[in-house]
């Protein structure tokens, strides 16, 4: 049987840590005492700090504000806005319907940025090893769609022939790069999917949203899961929003669809359970 | 510093039940082996064994059985519904669409089931105490509009004017107490509330699902918030049926209305922030 | 603009379902009406009816039963359960302690057994082309370990050497083939596959819980993805039956470890801020 | 029959809001266009847009970003940190897992913001008519502690003698306070039941985190439930930051304690069903 030392220890090292350090009447991030950090560096810095393990240079700082403000909302068309406002009519906690809504960023809903981000690495990857964009974006996209089909995420938009956040994101990043701030490398890869598509389809499938977003993240090298993660973080924005506007607003028990208005049934028609139930 | 097996013994603690003991190769719940269990208890009598700490008797597993069946769904109208169906076109898994949306089960749109209970109860206590149930209903009825307001949960329905679950259940337990098997106390306490209500507001507001199984599970001595928390498992079976079919049946990203159908915006008219910026 | 009628069919065409059906007054589950069922069938077979359309016959609903009553709950070293006792000291409801503890019955935790019913699936697929079970359980596990890894789910478990509830699920199982009632080929599966792993490792690698059901619920033909979504409906009662125990015994904010444990910080030395955000 | 225009007139109300509006290729928040905030207002500015409707000043924005910045973490010892660390070793992507952890953030782990503002706003009520600090916070305690119980929620810690995020905090409010930029107040307050409880309890018992960003949120005109909402915002930072980090440590099924360290059990000594089942 192990010492007390040892028993000690087999317990704090079940849950290890680099993040965050503590002493009673001390708490540290990242090394840095929190009493330094509150007052001095901003909510965005923050993120970056407890993720990244460092402090963002200014120009990572502006490009990582800009991706976290463009996603905040798009409105209770959008399931998981629509499932907070619900949430509060029935009777939920901020804290609950933020817990429901946030949940359902998933693959489709949320997790767009996060495939981006792998595709545009792809790409990137063959690139280094020596394809010119072009090249590399067409293999890319290939084996892109072999792999997940033909939809290709970050491009296109069902509502938005243009989606105003794309290219005021995308011009930021092209700033930062001319000024040599950032590589700019996955901004070109952008452009030339779009330009790809286009002339596959005909017709112009525009970066949106979850591209543009994940040009920046790729640009800051964040992995992957993390344009989903930060998705998550910017979006809770707009659901902590909207839930508390319907608190205000009040209504009780409010479903997707007005009421007296029902779903339409395609079922079994009505039938009887005694003859089965006796025949059993 | 403690020697080693009072730190074994401070871990232990941490988390103690009476539910459930386990050693390699055996598990008992509540002191039955798991194997003697399976196969030969049904699944409502295992989810009382778990909570309740001993097997019910045949007919508390009747009434019981019934009160669970009879909740499981309400169609996509209701928001859990929805959200689960919601869930699954966002790419959620079922173990995710069935937490986002038995969260909202809370206290407007599965908690009505927990305050019966405590309706029900403080008046069965008045009349312990020597009341009639005409009076003792007046009086809990009082107490309980000072307290939270004119809305009395479990009686009627804004779809339904008659919730065809309650006639129902409320029938079982009424044969139940005819043979002596539950006392009946809560099902008359439930007649007479009905019968004020609607001498009250000259008009019939009869007793609905909520209602109804709280008559049940009062009977049954369920402390209140568990008619809660049986209520979620009840409807955990609709939310698991609906999310399922949803994924069957396809869609992306399916928001409350039909695509191309919008919210009605009314706040502030159209803006530029520079000039804004500008004077910060 | 297009008509009421096409408004009102747009509207209620965007959620459809073949589970429920209701008028004022009226509810039907795959056309029965709700006071039919409510008295008459089981928990379990409310269920089975919700998610497959018609009731199980007697044989079906006997395995079903026992798969349900197999995997409430596997003690609070389980992730899920934990989670639930902790939602509870920081003051969630039932509700909430649900959908906590639900939702981490992912790929890991819960979703064994859709990975295991897709295993079994496959080999089964294979037999009926003409394979013998050896071959086709051989192939099976090659193209598994492919492409998941060597991780084989269903099959072993850390803390017992042999799953209690396994050989009680089988026995079942295979009472049922010889009276003709299942096929009986996912049982014979699961012992080939637990033959041939035995002869790789050289040493037993029996059938656990998530294997035994995932038997069950292919024998009785559910798709892969809901032996998850079952599994979730069963380990809810679980979950329900610890959130409640630790309602009762009360506790605040209670952490994984007991008070005054700590977690094991390896991260960046303390730091100051200051020199850093000068120099920026 | 209503005619068309009517009914989707009918659909929009349904869902109504100030915050967002859309047209095709445009989105506007709060009637700003969204390319004319990215890139040029902050993240934490962004916040306060959309929740308040307008944008905040300079000092207000200071303030805000401190309170953000100064709740993000508190370790894997707090509920919802090791909730999200055991969701990503049981399979969940991170937007699952900031689900179940923010869930929890409920009355008692993350809702003492809100208590603490409703109790400083009750004080501040009485200041407005008339009484003095001294008196409102001694009413003002009496009455908390009479309807919610002895514990009052901001003060005290059971880790840190003094928490060091609160000096710091209140600092910041005095000194714009001295400018002008707020009113005080409520940091006035926060002093005045400080010193109230070390002369009650005759030992220090000062404010806490919870208290202190109270007092910036109180200063700034926050509603109470957006205490609690916004401190579920900064919390989701390191419920994100610790959730990636064990992503990346790995690790399958992580339960609360280390492997092979159980619970302990407490209830009924090991039975048999058979005898019981026969005598049903």
């Amino acid at each position: 049987m192990p010492d007390t030392r040892a028993f000690n220890a087999q317990a704090a090292d079940w849950w290890q840590t680099e993040i965050i350090d503590m002493r009673p009447g001390e708490i540290r991030y990242r090394g840095y005492p929190i009493e330094e950090l509150i007052g001095r560096i901003g909510f965005a810095d923050m993120v970056w700090l407890m993720i990244r393990g460092e402090l963002p240079s200014a120009a990572q700082s502006a490009l990582f504000e800009a991706a976290l403000v463009s996603a905040v909302d798009h409105g209770p068309q959008a399931p998981s806005i629509a499932i907070a406002r619900m949430a509060m009519t029935c009777g939920s906690s901020l804290n609950n319907a933020l817990a429901s809504a946030v949940n359902v960023l998933d693959d489709i809903h949320g997790g767009a940025g996060e495939q981006v981000v792998e595709l545009f690495q792809s790409i990137s990857t063959s690139m280094e090893a020596g394809s010119g964009v072009e090249e590399a974006t067409r293999q890319g996209l290939a084996d892109w769609r072999e792999l997940h089909g033909k939809i290709v995420p970050g491009f296109g938009h069902r509502f938005h022939p243009i989606d105003p956040r794309a290219p005021r994101l995308l011009a930021l990043v092209e700033a930062a790069a001319e000024r040599g701030e950032v590589n700019g490398r996955h901004a070109r890869i952008a452009r030339e999917v779009e330009r790809q598509l286009q002339a596959d389809k005909g017709k112009p499938i525009p970066l949106n949203i979850d591209g543009a977003t994940a040009v920046i993240y790729a640009e800051l090298d964040f992995p992957a899961p993390l344009a989903r993660g930060l998705f998550c973080l910017s979006r809770s924005v707009g659901i902590l929003a909207h839930a508390w506007e319907q608190q205000c607003q009040g209504g009780r028990n409010k479903g997707p669809m007005p009421k007296g208005w029902l779903w339409d049934y395609r079922g079994h028609p009505p039938r009887s359970i005694s003859t089965v139930t006796e025949s059993r």
